[in-house]
C-alpha cells in the first residue's frame, strides 16, 4: 500500500489540504467541527503527519523569491500569503522582495546560488531582474500580472472576461455614461481590463470619452482624485468601473466627501474582491477571482518548472465572477431598470 | 571629507532617509515638490546614490527572517513593509515566515547558515524556534509583540499607556458600563492592554464584569461574536474597547447588523491605527503608534546586534497617542457630556 498523504485525508474529510494541515496542528481558522472531522479521517486512514523538515533534508538552497507590489495595497498580502504557505508545503522558504526595493538590490547577488526560482507578481518596466533571470536560466512564473505575451509559465486572472462581465452588468442596468478609473498604463493587468472594457462598451454603441477615462497609480489617492474629476464634469458618469478595488475604495471615499450616495447617485464597481470589499461598511460590488487558487497554482508551476526545466510553458487563466454587493444600481432617474 | 550619505541629504531636505531613496528613484509616493527638494539637496551636497548592491559585495548570507502573523490581518503588512524596506537599505534580504507555517519548518534548517538574524513580530507559545535561536546564538529582536520580560532587544508600543489613554477617554465621556473585547490570553500584547485597562477602570471605581470581558482570536469573527454577545445582555455596555483594530472592525460590522448606530448607541475604540481605520467609511477612533518607526528601529536593533553580539539588550518603547475619529461619544441618554 502506498503511503497515506494529507491529500487522502483532505479527500476523505471533504476539505482542502491546507485545512488538513491546519486542523492537525490546531491552528485557528478551522472550526471545532472541521478539526474533529479531519482528525477522524486521519485516524481512519492511519495518516501520520510528516516530521517537520524531513522533506527538506536533501536540499541545500530552498529559497524562492516573491517579487510583490506594495504590501500596503491589501491585494498583495492576499496573494502573497497563500503562495508562502504553498511554498512551505513544498519545503521552500519565501524571500520577499517588494518591487519598489528591487533597484537597491543587485540581481546577480539576489540570484546567485541563493534563489531556486522567482514568483513575479509585479515588476517595474525598467527592472533589470527579468533579463538577469532569463540570462541565468533561473526559473520564474508570472502571477496575476501578465507582463509578457511570450512563452512563459503564468497563473493569471481572466481579466478580459472580468471586464466584459462588468460592462454587461452596467449596460443591462441602463448606464450609458460610464467612466473607467484605471491603473498605470504600463501595467498589463490594467491594460487588459481597460481594453476589454472599452471594446465591450463600443460593441454596444457606447462611445468612450477621454474625459471619463483615467490612468494612474493603483492607489487610494488616484481613486479619490479621478472620481472627483469625473463627477465635477457637466455630464458626470452614472457609473464608474475601477480597475482594482483600492481605486474603488478611493472612489467611494470621494463620493462620501461629495455627499453622493452610492449607488443611488452613482454606481461604483471594483476588481479583485480583496478581503475588505466584503465588509458591510464597504460592501463593494466587484469582480472576484480565486486568489488562493491563483497563488497556490503559481507556486506549483514554479516547483514543477524547477524539477523539469525543459517542459513547455503553461498558462493558467483563472475564471472571474461578478460579486454583486451594494455599490451598483440603475442610473439616477432610471429607478425601474 | 567623509562621504556624503543619504542621511545627510535627508537632513538637508527635511525628509526621511526612505523618502530620499524614493525621490531619487522617482518612485510614486513622493510629491513633485518633495522630489525637487531632495534633488536640490543631493546636488548641493554632491551626493551620488550608491551603486545597487555594492554594499552587498562582501556578504555571503545576507538574509534575515521575519516571523509574522497572518498577512490577512492588515496589521502585519503595515509592520512588515517598513522592516523589509529598512533591511534592504542595510543590504539584507527578508525571508518571510508566517508563524502559522513555523511548525512545518525545521528550525535547524531555517537557521543553519542561512539566516543572520530573526525579527519576531509574533510567535506561537509552543514554537521551538525561540529556544533554537537562543541555543545557536542567532540574534533576534522582538517587534511589537513583547513575548518575554527578559533581557532581549525589543521594539514595542507602549501598550500600557495606550490602554490608559482609552480608559481616560471613556471615563471622561461619562461611560461606566464598559466592555473589553480582547485578543488571545496567551499573547502578551493583549494581556498588557487588558491589564492596564482593567487597572485604570478600577482606579476610578469602575468594576469590570466578567460578562463584559472577552478573550479570543485577534480576528473579525471574534470581534463580531463578542460584540453581539455583549449587546444582547440585559445591561449592555455603552462603550467597547477592542484590543486591536481588526476586532473593532468586527464590532462595527456587528453593530451595523444589529442596527445600532455608532457612536450614538455605543462607542467603539480600537488599537493600532491600521491604515484602513482612517477610511471615512470606517473612521475608527483608535490608539496609534508610529508603526514605521517601530519597524525600522527593530531592523536597526538587529543589524546592530549582529555587528556587536555582546552589547547589552535595548528595549525601545514607542509612545502611543489617541487618534480621535468618529466612533466614540458620550453614552446614550447622556448627550451633554
Amino acid at each position: 500500500m502506498s503511503q497515506v498523504t494529507s491529500i487522502d485525508v483532505a479527500r476523505l474529510a471533504g476539505v482542502s489540504q491546507a485545512t488538513v494541515s491546519r486542523a492537525l496542528r490546531d491552528i485557528r481558522g478551522t472550526s471545532e467541527a472541521t478539526r474533529a472531522r479531519v482528525r477522524a479521517a486521519a485516524r481512519e486512514l492511519g495518516y501520520v503527519p510528516q516530521q517537520s523538515g524531513r522533506s527538506l533534508a536533501t536540499r541545500l538552497t530552498n529559497r524562492i523569491g516573491i517579487v510583490t507590489g506594495e504590501l500596503a495595497n491589501p491585494f498583495y498580502p492576499a496573494l502573497v500569503a497563500p503562495m508562502v504557505e504553498r511554498l512551505h508545503e513544498h519545503g521552500y522558504l519565501a524571500v520577499l522582495i517588494p518591487d519598489e526595493d528591487l533597484d537597491d538590490l543587485d540581481p546577480v547577488q539576489l540570484i546567485d546560488g541563493s534563489l531556486d526560482g522567482v514568483l513575479l507578481t509585479t515588476i517595474h518596466q525598467d527592472s533589470r531582474l527579468p533579463a538577469e533571470l532569463s540570462r541565468r536560466g533561473v526559473p520564474r512564473v508570472l502571477v496575476n500580472r501578465d507582463v509578457s505575451l511570450g512563452d512563459e509559465d503564468a497563473s493569471v486572472a481572466d481579466n478580459v472576461a472580468g471586464a466584459r462581465q462588468v460592462a454587461r452588468l452596467l449596460l443591462a442596468a441602463g448606464h450609458r455614461r460610464i467612466a473607467f478609473l484605471g491603473g498605470p498604463p504600463t501595467v498589463r493587468t490594467n491594460v487588459q481590463r481597460a481594453e476589454a472594457f472599452r471594446a465591450a462598451l463600443e460593441r454596444h454603441g457606447i462611445g468612450v470619452s477621454a474625459r471619463l477615462w483615467s490612468y494612474g497609480p493603483f492607489d487610494l489617492d488616484h481613486g479619490r482624485l479621478a472620481f472627483a474629476r469625473f463627477m465635477a464634469q457637466d455630464a458626470p458618469p452614472t457609473a464608474v468601473f475601477c480597475a482594482n478595488d483600492v481605486l474603488a475604495l478611493g472612489a467611494l471615499e470621494a463620493a462620501r466627501a461629495a455627499r453622493l450616495a452610492v449607488p443611488r447617485d452613482v454606481t461604483v464597481v471594483g476588481f479583485d474582491d480583496i478581503p475588505m470589499a466584503a465588509l458591510s461598511m464597504i460592501d463593494l460590488t466587484t469582480v472576484g477571482c480565486d486568489l488562493d487558487a491563483m497563488a497556490r497554482s503559481a507556486a506549483d508551476l514554479l516547483i514543477d518548472r524547477i524539477a523539469d526545466p525543459g517542459r513547455p510553458a503553461r498558462r493558467l487563466v483563472h475564471p472571474t465572477r461578478l460579486v454583486l454587493r451594494g455599490t451598483h444600481g440603475p442610473p439616477p432617474g432610471n429607478p425601474d431598470i
